[in-house]
């Protein structure tokens, strides 16, 4: 019997599953902290994989599903940020020497997004735009049936797109990218720095608020809380209004954390992407849906890159 | 023996051209103003063909380059800005039927992209971004050898991309769009509205000047016509970020008028891409050209797209 073993290395955890076949639930499964692979990572992640191998048949792939700058044609990681060892890493090889199973590597958010499209929110559409809105933005873009890669495999960073030239400076450091003005954070900063200048609000400014705070009080009613969502979600339909003239997709999956907001996000949005289209046609048939693997995403995409290798 | 022919439908001149083979020279051009389109348009197409058809041999197949909203997976022109009938228009299958020949039909921008990536400029790459920077700035993406085009062909409108959230209306009625800052137009509107607010330039302060004027008056040192081409480059390379982090591509192709101006405008362009990309990566092996097949880019392209038709 053949099996396939999938690996997401995530923000907070670094999980690893065995499939019996694609489109299955996993035969085994296990997870560790992110965190423990500060001290030898490499050494971590295969006993990690050693640790869910099957106990009959065969692995026919491996698939793995990585943060940062990943080249998936070299199977290389150029530099992930939760894994500070993890600098031109050949991971492919690596893997695959140690397994004999071939292997792949892919970013998370564009495999998450090959995951939505293979078994989630986006099945049945050939034209896709995946975003996770969460402590960052990312995501990956679909195009008549494939994976937008690019030369180098570094295509469709999706959160890190001028939004507003005088806005509040990135992670990567340049200025008003999507991700410094509608991410979790950015969202939690926005509010935190209102209440600072006068603004009322039942939360009060502590730099530790959180975008889930920040939507709990907007359900209760308050105004500023509700203000920060629209806010967002105006920037966030502006700048996929964007997309939708770049790549013309069918349908936007948007996941992480701050969907979670449900209408308070989605709302906005909308009413923002249909406003900044420069013709219906753009937008008349198009679905804007909530991802629907959760935080299974990425393994799933893993999954289904490994599945691609036979 | 074999022939093709391609036609590329202009804003100032509708283009008709029969070929022996790809990569050769035509055997026949004619061309027809595109403002006689306003009567009879299909009429006058079709006879246009009629008069480039080769007196021995067949014609293979038929590729047309349209401007504006174009769908060629259904051969069907939505709406052509400088053609007022064709709206909703079968032309695949009218020219098709008239002459009993394979056609295919593309957006003229996009496919200017496949003739700079099959014969021009980007030869040998896999991943392409091509920009012509003229009254518009329009465009379209390689990636991985294929011709990015979306659900219904509309993908690539690299001109409609929100640059500045209180820039000027773009033709397209949004606001702040890099085709409003950046194109011909757009330089010589800023140049005529400083002089206006009392900058002192060679220009006068002529509403009916053109950027060629304004990178003339640079080429002689006017500081405010070399601040223009300063400013469009700032910006058309901040955006140029932008697509890096989407696309990943190997190669820039730029082209139309407003890359006649040469360095005035390169310059400006590759510092701020340099400058506005979140890392080398994006960067470090990234060729930034002018395209190589000026007016022609349009029709070898359409020439391009027949061939793929056999």
């Amino acid at each position: 019997m053949s099996h396939f073993i999938a690996v997401d290395a995530g923000g907070t955890q670094l999980r690893a599953a065995c499939y019996p076949n694609i489109g299955s639930d996993p035969l085994i499964s296990r997870r560790i902290p992110t965190q423990s692979l500060e001290s030898r990572p490499v050494e971590r992640l295969l006993s990690l994989i050693k640790s869910v191998w099957p106990e009959q048949g065969d692995v026919d792939a491996i698939g793995l599903a990585v943060p940062g700058a990943v080249n998936p044609y070299e199977g290389c990681v150029y530099v992930s940020p939760n894994i500070p060892g993890w600098v031109d890493l050949p991971l492919r090889k690596i893997v695959q020497e140690e397994f004999k199973t071939p292997t792949a590597v892919g970013n998370d958010a564009n495999l998450a997004a090959l995951g939505e499209w293979r078994f989630g929110a986006g099945q049945g559409h050939h034209n896709l735009i995946y975003f996770t809105i969460s402590t960052g933005i990312g995501g990956g873009v679909i195009e008549n049936d494939r994976l937008l890669l690019g030369q180098r495999g570094l295509a469709a960073e999706v959160g890190h797109i001028m939004v507003d030239p005088d806005g509040p400076i990135c992670g990567c450091g340049q200025r008003g990218h999507l991700e410094a003005i509608a991410s979790g954070p950015a969202i939690a900063r926005w509010v935190t720095a209102q209440i600072a200048a006068g603004t009322e609000s039942c939360l009060k400014g502590d730099p530790s608020i959180t975008a889930r705070e920040v939507a709990e009080a907007a359900r209760k009613g308050d105004a500023l809380s509700c203000a920060a969502f629209e806010r967002a979600g105006f920037w966030f339909g502006r700048t996929l209004a964007d997309f939708l003239h770049l790549f013309n997709p069918s349908v936007v999956v948007l996941g992480g954390g701050v969907t979670r907001s449900g209408e308070l996000i989605f709302k906005p949005i909308r009413a923002s992407v249909e406003k900044h289209t420069m013709s219906h046609m753009y937008y008349q048939d198009l679905v804007i849906t909530r991802a629907q693997l959760g935080d299974d995403a990425g393994l799933v995409g893993a999954l289904t890159l490994a599945h691609s290798l036979v």
